[in-house]
């Protein structure tokens, strides 16, 4: 209690200090009226009617090709959930952040006032002149998938980070933890516990590279059996679960390699990974409280834990993956981000543990060269794809 | 050519430089795990809960209580005219970058893919959580009233800045002005020419201060006889033109003391000025052509001229109003902003010139105190209203 107290205090006392965490500045001074005739009046006309001529160079000639828009309605926000706009700024404005920090980006906070999806999607469309790219954030599920859906073709690219942010490094994590254990990725049965956003998207990128998925939400295994399913669930039972399976978790880790748990806290019991194959994987990434601790799975049997918490070792953590990603797609003029461009950001990152062990199979938040690596991977796939703008 | 050549060599390449003129920084640097999860996750979570609780903290927690939208469609940019949101970007930078300099406000551009009223009324209330105020910004007439109108009442300040800012600098040039030729200004005649945002909004506020308001559009003078006006010149028909006068700009300027001009370059001749009242006062304020050069002005008989240019005296500049205008109202937390702190502000800019002379009816635009002293009497008119946030 004095450790979270103390936490309390001293964020709350951080984030007054300065009235938020972001604020702008100037690459151009304004000094003098010299500075002001060409930063602004008369000198700036010249540059409008450039871009009027010619709508590309909106990129060389203003803030469009280093700035993205983080966009939520405050409807799933961290653990805290529904908490709507204003009280989900804090997270956003420390989203933006972690653009600056690790990718140089401009990233700006626009929290929407409507939990509406067509409202959303309109709004957003409307707002795009000024942004290169829309990181969609903290929208609940199913919203998510129709909101980013419908947010594919606008030109610049679009993307629900707590969705596929996390499968890339889930990704990344599960190339290595394979290597280590001495596993083809191809030949793995692995089950993913939790079908919201996360869940969902992890689900769906792991279809085609390992041997089985079977994800679970919270009545159990989703199958095609179930009648209970809405529509994104439904997709997601034909595109998983190849043999039909039906059951509980226990019935779904019997001979799994990997758990991969974007639940609850304390939803993997000791005797669970008992269930499973031989040097079982275990991402346990339930946040603050994982699925089951790193010293209670390790003595259960498991060879190679993750969480998502930075107090152990192996933390997937959204921000080695975002930052990068879109980096790549605005340096490459993306006007989408594919699943091309997921796959080898995953792939980059894997690559950056150059000697991975139980202990280390992703890099670190601040390790050095992952945003560069991952942006350079993705850059690469865009460019192959019509997918970037001429 | 050589000029304007140069000019658009300079400010292309300061414009190329760094991609646009603005960058967000963090005032709280992110170098560590502990930073990370103070600004970010664990600890922000403490932050949006007491939003959550306390919506009205949200100004102490985050950027909303120094960060202002500058929303534009790019339908009447500087007199480019319609040229479209993408092409207005560096005009809107340019309007952050002056209220990141002149009142230390972070502003942000957002330029709209619409023009349809509504769509810009709705789209701008749905992104308000993140915003302190809302300046409008070259949204062409009349649509302009009725956006600005719509959006009065959304619980932020919004202002559409050709509209008021013009009126409250004019305004105090003209306080000034009339102080320098002995003049009354509740016994001045006023001929403004042009009728657009900024015409009828200088028209508007001088109806209650002046002796008489004559304005003209293209058409000549907008009086209640008139068959061809739209319903917004009808209503400045009815505010303004207490004798019901008709005809044309040399019948208004008839022992007019004023003219004020925000049309077009040259069309006051001087043998108009020789129809005015002595001593008579020219704010000559088309961009970049006046309607009349200040030295042909005096030749003709000014006593006074102003003009919107920075290389003759007296620039009537935006710069000089709605800076310390969004200021007051944010640090007051105003609601809107009204008649009541527009005439301070008006008062406040005209009293920073301690011994007006011809030459020096107002201040320019990096003279000290100015936006302090809008921003504080700005304030304060808004702390007598119930226009204030409790």
């Amino acid at each position: 209690m004095t450790d979270k107290k103390s936490l309390k205090d001293q964020t709350l006392a951080l984030h007054a200090k300065n009235k938020g965490k972001l604020a702008t500045f100037l690459t151009t001074p304004i000094k003098t009226k010299e500075d002001l005739s060409l930063a602004y009046t008369p000198g700036v006309a010249e540059v409008s009617l450039a871009i009027a001529e010619d709508s590309s160079r909106v990129y060389d000639y203003t803030i469009k090709g280093h700035t993205v828009a983080i966009v939520t309605d405050g409807s799933a926000v961290l653990g805290l959930g529904n908490i709507g706009a204003e009280a989900a700024l804090p997270v956003m404005e420390g989203k933006a952040a972690l653009f600056k920090t690790f990718a140089n980006l401009d990233a700006f906070p626009i929290a929407l006032n409507t939990q509406d999806s067509k409202e959303i999607i309109r709004t957003v469309k409307n707002i795009t002149p000024v942004f290169g790219g829309v990181n969609l954030e903290d929208i609940s599920a199913p919203r998510c998938f129709e909101i980013e859906e419908a947010l594919q073709d606008i030109g610049i690219p679009v993307m629900h980070d707590d969705q596929h942010g996390t499968a890339v490094v889930v990704l990344a994590a599960l190339i290595n933890a394979c290597k280590v254990s001495s596993r083809q990725l191809g030949e793995t049965k692995v089950v993913v516990l939790g079908a919201g956003a996360a869940g969902s998207a992890i689900a769906l990128i792991l279809t085609d590279l390992v041997g089985n998925v079977i994800i679970l939400d919270s009545k159990g295994i989703i199958d095609q059996k179930r009648q209970d399913l809405e529509p994104y669930k439904a997709r997601l039972a034909q595109a998983t679960n190849k043999r039909g399976v039906s059951g509980n978790l226990q019935k779904a880790l019997k001979n799994a390699d990997v758990f991969i748990g974007v639940s609850k806290g304390n939803l993997l019991k000791p005797r669970d990974i008992k269930l499973m194959n031989q040097k079982p994987i275990i991402l346990a990434m339930a946040n603050p409280d994982p699925e089951i601790l790193p010293d209670e799975a390790k003595i259960a049997g498991a060879y190679i834990v993750a969480t998502g918490r930075s107090d152990f070792p192996n933390q997937v953590n959204n921000s080695l993956a975002f930052p990068g990603i879109f980096k790549g797609a605005l340096d490459s003029r993306a006007t989408k981000i594919t699943k091309e461009m997921k796959l080898k950001a995953a792939e980059a990152l894997a690559a950056l543990v150059k000697d991975p062990s139980p202990d280390k199979i992703i890099p670190g938040p601040f390790d050095p060269g992952v945003t560069d690596a991952v942006a350079s991977a993705v850059a690469k796939a865009a460019s192959k794809k019509a997918s970037v703008r001429s």
